[in-house]
């Protein structure tokens, strides 16, 4: 896992299962090449300690491993060795509880689930929970799911739900792509989590 | 053009020829339809008035018409509303010179044009360029380069160059997709334009 810098580590998962597709039903989405590697340079540039992709499905993490084993190797890596340097903080798990365990086993603490959702009634900003988490000194898992989001069992569960990213010239259009929401939140809490 | 509650307009331009390829020699990039789409997003949720596509092909001019069209037709655009809406401010042109001029004849006054890029030595950050705009009552045009970025001769004409995105945590890695640098900037830039 990365060296990070911050005022606490910063964890990001990106959920494919169990989301919610348009009709509301609970489903698993595909991994997509591009949600790997945006993601990855994302959490790279920002000091995320590990970047978590989460779906149940096998068959999917066999194809995940091909992709990252690609850029593990001398090809892949003599290529582009920035984009396997990103690559080497993307881990795979199978559910969010997995990643949760990896975290409080290398960190000795449970982190803070945190929750994201264009829909979601937000408990506060990147700054209130940057400021919660340097005086609990917990590390901070936040989740992003793919699809139509996350469930709501998963957002009712959360330690913190981030509230939506609102703009004054906004007219309650709110519908980034989720690798766009991953940047800004990242970068956001990021620069709360920066020590003054 | 969306109505923009901004303090000045902001366009966004995603240039695509011609810009550097890794070995430093002008090239024209593909247009993506991924870039079609979350750049479209991310300008909408933020009150972008316009977002450009700059490309001299004419071939990818066809194609991307195409694209765009299919959101514009009922199958498209009501299978997913919120998708044709946010292409609604997405235009082609040729050239950076072609922006500019839609902006002015929009506008009745020429853009300040702002680059962005990893390697630059900037001018100041977001708020600055903010203050910079105001003052003068101008509309801000941000470019982005694909590939391997904007040529020297488009940052060297620029009236403002954005310094790389940066955190306490990084170490100099700065390899973000376009996509999210995207995100990341227009973010920063439209709360710096909120007006208070």
């Amino acid at each position: 896992m990365a060296k990070a810098r911050l005022a606490v580590s910063l964890y990001v998962g990106l959920v494919h299962g169990p989301v919610r597709d348009k009709a509301g039903s609970e489903v698993t989405t595909s991994v997509t090449n591009l949600d790997i590697h945006d993601i990855a340079r994302t959490c790279r540039t920002f000091g995320v300690a590990c970047y978590f992709i989460i779906t149940p499905l096998q068959i999917q993490h066999e194809l995940v491993n091909r992709i990252l084993g690609h850029w593990e190797s001398d090809k892949g890596s003599l290529y582009n060795p920035d984009r396997s340097d990103a690559l080497a903080t993307t881990t795979l798990v199978k559910t969010i509880l997995d990643a949760q365990s990896a975290i409080e086993a290398s960190e000795g603490k449970k982190p803070l689930l945190v929750v994201t959702g264009a829909q979601l009634k937000g408990d506060g900003d990147e700054s209130r929970l940057a400021q919660q988490a340097i005086l609990d000194q917990r590390p901070i898992l936040l989740l992003f799911g793919t699809g139509w989001g996350l469930l709501a069992s998963t957002t009712d569960q959360a330690d913190f739900r981030l509230g939506p990213i609102t703009s004054c010239a906004r007219d309650d259009y709110n519908h980034l792509s989720v690798r766009s929401a991953v940047a800004i939140y990242v970068d956001r809490l990021a620069r709360s989590l920066c020590s003054p």
